[in-house]
């Protein structure tokens, strides 16, 4: 552990050991060769989740499932209520991933509801804590399935995709987790949305940024949306490595570069600007079939991610893409190919949850930083759906989806502490 | 064919169609699924030269073998000359190549000798027309085998090499081809290159000058040396694309792209100075075990290849890529690997002899345009070991090293035309 600033969380030792003892059970359970692997809609899925029920049910709470066998803990006079705030994360893990995300989400709730019961504390608005499944897209290929489902938001592709191992599809998946199909398939809604006060999800990082500014935990003000292409290929020609002057190229690995430091400077001036966005080309490459060092190639591949919390921002990238590409393609006699691209819309955080959260932080002493979620989260879905939304990040090493993610229990403790104030917290609004 | 400017060769139509015979059935007795492939040091290389040695013999020329198995050729007359002119290129070729790359070279210095023959004429200087083996690199790894058997410059590493379909190592090939390979092995000249007047090469143009300035022929000035590099790393810190903000990026990819763009103007300035220069990335890459859309990649890596006629230039490329490394290294947080540097030095053509092949083909009415050539040649290995040397091109439609190559027979006509002139033309040096 590095030096790090802390503040003593509001819960007692004795909930910092029992999540820790949640933690280390949980991660046992679902250990893979390297880190964990919970597939979503699997038997190891609903293991971990039926052994936060056993914790649950032993803390004296409330469970139930939903109609996405998502499940749902409440203090016992909460289970009723009509409206409610919903809490929660996603109990599924990428394949070798780490313990915390996702995990963690769900237990800074579960935390919450048992402190209030042993503390004979009312929250100040009802809430439920949901164990969602399905998060992650590294088994199908669609993410956010568990929250999706519930907004009847699934189609047919999403439902067909087949899972990375068994090659099954995910629908089948679904109906092996106890799930009736029949209203997934048609669309329909699975809950009642206007039931929801608010959706509050703590997650850890998947950045450095609070481990780089010293922070325990941040604000989220809300959830990048993304344009992204999986494969966009320049073509030009290939030849001789000597023998061609360059005149007569046509270098689509020098045409990439060309396009990246334009895209690069774009980057830079937005940023400088005061905009967010993030830019990123995960996958690069010319074919190995064909590629040689002494010959000009004669395509590269390259991916595209572009994210921003501003839908604005992302169209002015999309426009600036399009306009270099044409000017790099006039420039060295190159093509660009673009494959279709794929798109997420920006998910904005609730402004009064937010100033909530953030009041919380500065009664427990904690910096209210405010930052934008790069990672997609299932909060996206509920506040692209109508329901007010908010997110605390709880700071995190080493970034998520590998084994060597590092939460520290202080700082999982701090999130939860933000979540307990900002839950009982009554700002005589309701 | 294209609109392309002829001027009539001095050679007769039987000749030409002499020689097409010669592509035709050479072409057959070598063919591969796709182009020809005579493998160097191999059976078919032996049959393509006794094949050689037939229509030689058939048309009254000497026929002997030096010390490297490779096949010589002379009139009569020229046979036991003291000191001559030697002509000639390589019989094999690269797997599934082109038919012209290396036996055009060959066939030049044929048809002249046959045409002297034919018509009792008699060079103004002793000629031998040489058709070596095992110059390119396709086969083992190490090129130019067969002039450097000559100078006595074959090293263990690459008498070790391995044949990449068999397995066997080069000298096994070598000693298998009728060549005793004990002074191979003890690095002697396999012959007295103090009895070459000069070296002169007749091939195929790689490139695309010849097709795009609408000429047949071209005079080389020398061959370019090059610096190369396999595979250079650029190692940065993976992340979350969405999640890590450009101030905390370590990323590899915009960082290779900014050192390309430096190149690229770097070469710009230097081509303006009106220096010789190519610049070549042919092999670039994210790693595919590790890498996604969604993930800031850990290393990019990519291949470079940097030839020019001057020793100065490459010299200069080499600090200009060093100095934009440490830079690109301090302004993005990264660290570029270097593998070991290969390197060939520039090979000068002699400038009485360019200044002869000039001569020649402004007499034949030809424009005599001069250019550097930036494929390597046998040529570069007599020039770098002090043998006179000078290159023709032909003009060439699709690069070489593929079966797409498209040599016209007017222009090895043509080509053949200024060989048959300088050799012939006596201009009272001798």
């Amino acid at each position: 552990m590095s030096n790090r600033t802390t503040i003593p969380s509001s819960f007692a030792q004795k909930d910092c050991d029992r999540v820790a003892g949640l933690f280390a059970q949980i991660a046992t359970r679902t250990a893979d060769t390297q880190g964990v692997s919970r597939p979503a809609y699997s038997e190891i899925e609903t293991e971990t989740i039926n052994f936060l029920i056993d914790f649950a049910r032993k803390n004296g709470l409330e469970v139930e499932f939903d109609a996405a066998a998502n499940a749902l803990f409440s203090l016992p006079e909460d289970r009723d209520a009509e409206k409610y705030v919903l809490v929660g994360s996603h109990a599924d893990s990428v394949p070798n991933g780490g313990n915390f995300d996702g995990l963690a989400g769900i237990l800074a709730g579960l935390i919450c509801l048992v402190r209030a019961r042993e503390e004979g504390r009312k929250f100040a608005r009802p809430v439920k804590v949901i164990a969602l499944r399905g998060e992650e897209s590294a088994w199908y290929g669609p993410c956010y399935i568990g929250s999706k489902a519930l907004f009847g938001l699934l189609g047919a592709n999403e439902l067909g995709a087949l899972h990375k191992g068994d090659q099954r599809p995910l629908s089948a998946h679904m109906a092996d987790s106890g799930i009736d199909m029949k209203p997934v398939k048609a669309g329909q809604k699975l809950f009642d949305p206007s039931r929801l006060l608010a959706y509050v999800e703590v997650h850890i990082e998947q950045g450095p940024l609070l481990v780089n500014k010293d922070l325990p935990v941040a604000n989220v003000s809300g959830i990048r949306g993304n344009i992204r292409h999986k494969a966009i290929t320049c073509i030009g020609e290939a030849g001789h490595s000597g023998a061609v002057p360059r005149a007569y190229r046509r270098d689509p690995v020098l045409a990439m570069a060309d396009l990246f430091t334009r895209l690069d400077d774009d980057w830079d001036t937005i940023l400088q600007k005061g905009d967010d966005l993030v830019l990123t080309s995960g996958v690069v490459g010319t074919d190995p079939q064909k590629h040689a060092i002494a010959r000009i190639p004669d395509s590269i591949s390259f991916s595209l991610d572009v994210r921003s919390q501003d839908v604005e921002t992302l169209d002015s990238m999309r426009d600036l893409l399009r306009a270099h590409m044409r000017i790099v393609e006039r420039n060295r006699k190159i093509r660009f190919e673009m494959d279709d691209e794929l798109s997420v819309a920006p998910a904005l955080c609730d402004a009064d949850i937010v100033a909530g959260i953030s009041a919380a932080m500065r009664r427990l002493g904690y910096e209210d930083y405010v930052m934008p979620s790069g990672a997609g989260h299932d909060a996206a879905v509920f506040a692209n759906n109508g329901v007010p939304t908010g997110m605390i990040f709880i700071r995190n090493r080493n970034g998520s989806h590998n084994p060597h993610e590092a939460m520290e229990m202080d700082d999982f403790m701090a999130a939860s502490s933000v979540l307990y104030d900002y839950l009982t917290f009554d700002d005589g609004a309701a």
